[in-house]
């Protein structure tokens, strides 16, 4: 395969954030009606002006950038200190010990992470079991590394209430078949399903039986709504020897634009992980990593806010949603994403993301992006300005019935 | 290959900053004599604290924050607005044109910048001439994507004083043996040799006639010395279409705790950085983005003064080694490496940088991180504290005589 068939496989056209460099498209000729009026809305991420970043996030910037030196060149894996801060709130969120000398690293986002995690534990000709629906860099990942990606559906629209739905005789077959590694969201990016912990501890069994690592994504772990019960993968009883766990300020946080994130676990993937950091980007960027001195330690009530209002903006947005004939949405357990399936429609559903971005200023993410099974459905990141968020789900509504097959 | 093996090959034991998670040796048995007081001194990375970050950044970063999610969640390539600011002033610097849409791309980090465009360009058994001595990530940057290393020597001891002496034959019988990459800093680290105009020229004719890639890394390209001439290989005739430029702002500029870089050149190439940067990191920092906005924007006579501060540092080191029987050490033309030459001596080249950093105070690069055929060198990065710096270079020359074979 030649270098740039390796790259034809990482598009990025469609990727949240990209629309910008779309040219404009044969496909606006099979658009009719008027635009729709209304504050756009982007919701292929969440809104950091909407929803601001942690208070005091940049005070402590600040406080890095007085630092100085030490703080501009740290360790590839991090500042020490931060390390040393971090850990003991990593332990008692997730339920097990995590080793700030050895067992913890600093990345440039949750990106980032996942990134040096895959390099890792993947190389060419590796089986991986990969979830569809799942975030939508996984698969790539997967395959920029040479790996071969064994699906594994998440069959979250049958699925009971308190369950994800991961078809787990499928997982099971993936490592039968070889896959060396898992990885996954928890809670599952886009759908908002979170993973009980019954399959979470069946996923452990089976990764420790198999001999396969896991790589869990539990960005979105902080944001858990009313009544949700929510498992560590890595506080399970029976665990596989080799699991990383990742993690970030970026979402629930808002503090994306300083490119923090965290993978903690397995020393032997994080030895990895750093030599690999070394010749990636050296580090996670050095004075931001003084803004996570202030992780898991907010101001009281600070995130139960947070959460409390994230929760009235997705309901808002259901009921919009539910009131479509056709659409159908599972309520999300945890995370700001909404994954509805829409009703069939006369433009195809590139066209259709596309017509909604062009004819009423909704931006969304194409389903494909995260399952070659979900074209029906799109992803929309609810992190945003409540009333804005609604209007524009009113105009989505609109457009969904203009184009009714 | 195994991914152990893989990653065993990615040894940043002796990496410069690294040194802090080296456990005690038993190479400390063979030390003997007191050790030397004195301030301890880093010559592994620049001390932003002697040298302090342009003013004015951390105004920039502060206004980027103001800015919020625009600027938290920009293109993966970066933001529209500072590629459009700082493109005509990297045309005018290098002297040739660059395309703010298309041909430029923000980074994290100039080694975020060198990653993607390796990554980009090298696939697994391509074959990649490389230049002895060199940047020490380059060859494990070429290594880690399967790539085959064709070393080219670089003959700074032997060569005129305005040229860097690389060995063009052995450039050529790279390309001939099917090199379809060239990767090389100028100016050169470690040595601090500025190719000339002719070499330059003859490096882009050879690409050019062979149809190979130019990564050039011109990181230190602004901090020159006085009579020093620079050409940009970019705004060279008959230039190859595949040429890609790093520069940043980490150095000079001591921007580094902000994590920048750029790239520019071919489309093509930056075309699929820019995909892959959408998998690694997602982007260079967004707000830290922002502080580029004062980039080649600096106080009248800022960096001219900085230039002047370093040619004074260079100076006094350059004196205080040269005073060592058996030392010999070319004078840098640019950046702020110096890459001297040691006497043979009773400990192992490894050891007696072990010993500078335990018995001295005195942390030093090892000459084997850049070329096998350095290990009688060490690098030491002179951007530090003037006096520091030269009483850190007594105690170095009173080693040197300790252990004087």
């Amino acid at each position: 395969m030649s270098i740039e068939a390796k790259f034809h496989k990482l598009g990025t056209d469609n990727a949240p954030g990209q629309e910008v460099r779309q040219a404009g498209s044969e496909a606006e000729s099979r658009f009719h009606g008027p635009k729709l009026d209304g504050t756009p809305v982007d919701f292929s991420h969440g809104d950091v002006d909407a929803h601001t970043p942690t208070p005091g996030a940049f005070d402590l910037f600040q406080q890095g950038v007085a630092i100085g030196g030490a703080q501009a060149y740290t360790e590839y894996r991090g500042d020490q200190q931060i390390r040393a801060l971090l850990a003991p709130r990593l332990e008692e969120f997730t339920g097990a010990p995590v080793d700030a000398r050895d067992g913890l690293m600093l990345t440039p986002g949750t990106q980032g992470a996942l990134f040096l995690a895959v390099a890792s534990t993947v190389d060419r000709g590796d089986k991986v079991a990969i979830v569809q629906p799942d975030y939508f860099a996984n698969r790539k990942l997967v395959e920029f590394f040479g790996g071969e990606m064994l699906p594994v559906q998440l069959e979250y629209e049958q699925a009971a209430p308190d369950e994800a739905g991961l078809n787990l005789k499928q997982l099971e077959a993936a490592f039968k078949a070889g896959a060396r590694v898992f990885l996954f969201s928890n809670p599952n990016n886009p759908t908002g399903v979170v993973y009980s912990a019954d399959e979470i501890a069946r996923i452990a069994a089976l990764a420790a039986r198999y001999g396969a690592s896991v790589i869990v994504d539990q960005l979105y772990a902080r944001l858990r709504y009313a009544g949700v019960n929510y498992t560590h993968l890595r506080a399970a009883q029976g665990l596989p020897e080799n699991v990383v766990t990742i993690m970030g300020p970026s979402k629930t946080e808002s503090l994306s634009g300083y490119r923090l994130g965290v993978a903690f676990g397995a020393p032997a993937i994080l030895t990895r992980m750093e030599k690999l950091q070394a010749i990636v980007s050296l580090r996670a960027p050095g004075y931001s990593q003084a803004v996570l001195r202030g992780w898991f330690d907010e101001p009281e009530g600070w995130m139960s806010a947070r959460i409390q209002l994230h929760q009235q903006i997705r309901d808002d947005l259901l009921e919009i949603l539910r009131a479509v004939p056709g659409v159908t949405a599972r309520t999300p357990m945890a995370g700001s994403y909404l994954f509805p399936r829409l009703p069939r429609l006369t433009l195809d559903p590139a066209d259709f993301v596309r017509a909604l971005r062009v004819q009423a200023g909704v931006t969304v993410t194409p389903g494909t992006e995260f399952s070659p099974h979900s074209a029906a459905s799109v992803r929309l990141n609810f992190s945003q300005d409540r009333a804005a968020s609604a209007a524009a789900m009113h105009r989505m509504a609109e457009l969904i019935e203009r184009y009714r097959a």
